[in-house]
């Protein structure tokens, strides 16, 4: 991204006028430079990338100011996860037109989230397509020196926690696309509103970053699933799994929908844009990671048990059955 | 990127069998972790974005492979020309379909350039679209600290150089379109395909990015058109420039079409998609940088002037004459 004074060209004219100044950083050189600079602080730099496409991740109904905070906190949800803290991200912006009315809000709410979660934006590139628009961005958060928290550390023994609740957003999607759930709410605003914002709006829990830091043994965020989540943090580990269905935290929207049989268990744990913290703690420090949790006002839930053996994860009810679940996550393709 | 050993979808399986291979960096954690780690050094981190999108930076119809190593090499010419080594990128893959015939050239392709320039894959996103497939690529490199080189340092009497031949790939989009270029060159296959290359595969100037570093007071790679790149580098410098176009390197396929008016010079000071070095240089450093592109095979040219002043940098004839141009480079807008 860069912006100069002989506006030599309309996309640096845009740049200037809605991405220059969310670049407060000086790492940004205020945009006028292709290039952006992380200065060396003797940390470890954590890069996730995450892109959302409209129609795919977010519907082309969406406000534009609830996209521009997805695509932003997909990507903060996995530096939470990694135990880091937010540096700054690059933008690249993939846009079918340049409307004032689309583009305002979304710099707006992408600037209030940058600043709100100490995240600047460093630079970036703005392209036109002719198909459905498409967010990708690439963050940096800061980690000390070797550690970062990864997925290989999950240990039989070690207790499963994960935040907040499962299943919301998956939910919210089927509220939006007029599915069986939007009928079941027809005269519930209140539980659409909140299920439609789960979905649009990802709540990630950097706040808990140092604490994960402190007391995880491996952690990722939610984003395709639960239930196929844990499946690659098992993996990863090479170990397994056994998780109590009924621990599994759920808002009063979804408990509802679940005692009335509208969706089954499986649609929450294989739905998706949790942005939820998963991870596996030491018994001992389960309690710890629960304190944190309770001092930034984020529900913390132990769901279960890592176990040794390479099987795959299972999920038990409350008679101690296994539950078949045909899917575990969504999937692109 | 993430793959695992339950293979719980086909993303994940696509990643492994045509990503996995490219991610040999230990800061890519094998692509098992959704984050990838840079390693504290000592160094600054260089950071750089750029997409490339179907039908408007590659047509649909470039070979896979090119339409690879051009996404890798748009990223590593800003690497080469804010003097860094390339560290390594993560790669945000938009497609359509997941066709052997098109992701193993492409992945394969990628795998090259990442080993012969040194920059490794560390992670990335694969999304499904519905619409044109988009490759967007954020690259990393290292200098020491605090010594990128930015746009910013150009002073009045340093020498203008440019690497290689500027408006070679505009002239290859043209011919791959059918232009008066495809015309004209109807009977010389050599010129065509020399022009075809030059636009789906850039040749970035690594090689000469340390010696970018020791001579140069500004830099930015040519990637808009060099007539816009050097008004955005005056105006973040608060200079002017004066460039003898006879000066600006050409290529005897380039010097033949304007030799025979098929195109004008315009076409190729505002052409874009060159991917060479523009920089500024001290006058007494200038034959250090020459050299140092004779040393490793690119030719290293002196284009012009920095003087004071804020106008917009001239473009003079033969005679002193300046060139009014009609436009400066490509706009997405």
């Amino acid at each position: 991204m860069t912006q100069d004074k002989y506006q030599t060209s309309a996309e640096d004219s845009l740049i200037a006028r809605y991405f220059k100044p969310l670049a407060t950083d000086p790492g940004a050189l205020g945009l006028v430079d292709d290039a952006a600079i992380l200065a060396s602080s003797g940390d470890d730099i954590v890069v996730t990338t995450d892109a959302v496409v409209e129609g795919v991740h977010y519907l082309a109904a969406d406000p534009p100011d609830t996209i521009a905070r997805k695509a932003l906190r997909v990507n903060l949800s996995d530096l939470a996860a990694k135990g880091a803290v937010p540096a700054g991200f690059v933008l690249t912006l993939a846009l079918r037109s340049k409307e004032d009315s689309w583009l305002r809000p979304f710099a707006d709410a992408l600037g209030e989230d940058a600043k709100s979660f100490g995240c600047p934006l460093l630079g970036g590139d703005t392209v036109s397509t002719p198909g459905p628009q498409m967010i990708s961005i690439t963050a940096f958060g800061r980690v000390p020196k070797g550690r970062m928290v990864g997925r290989t550390g999950a240990r039989a023994g070690d207790r499963i926690l994960v935040t907040g609740t499962i299943g919301d957003a998956a939910l919210g999607l089927d509220v939006l696309t007029g599915g069986a759930v939007a009928g079941a709410l027809m005269s519930d605003s209140a539980a659409r509103d909140l299920l439609v914002s789960r979905y649009r709006m990802p709540q990630p829990r950097n706040a808990l970053a140092q604490a994960v830091r402190e007391h995880a043994s491996a952690a990722m965020d939610v984003s395709d699933g639960l239930a196929g989540d844990l499946a690659k943090l098992c993996a990863a580990s090479g170990v397994s799994a056994a998780v109590e269905v009924a621990s599994v935290p759920l808002s009063a929207a979804a408990a509802g929908l679940i005692a009335r049989n509208v969706v089954g268990v499986e649609t929450l744990l294989a739905g998706g844009d949790d942005y939820e913290v998963l991870c596996t703690v030491p018994p001992a420090q389960s309690d710890g990671l629960i304190a944190a949790g309770r001092a930034v006002g984020v529900a913390v839930s132990v769901i279960g048990t890592i176990i040794a053996g390479p099987e795959r994860p299972r999920f038990l009810d409350g008679q101690g059955q296994e539950l078949a679940l045909k899917r575990l996550s969504y999937s692109h393709f």
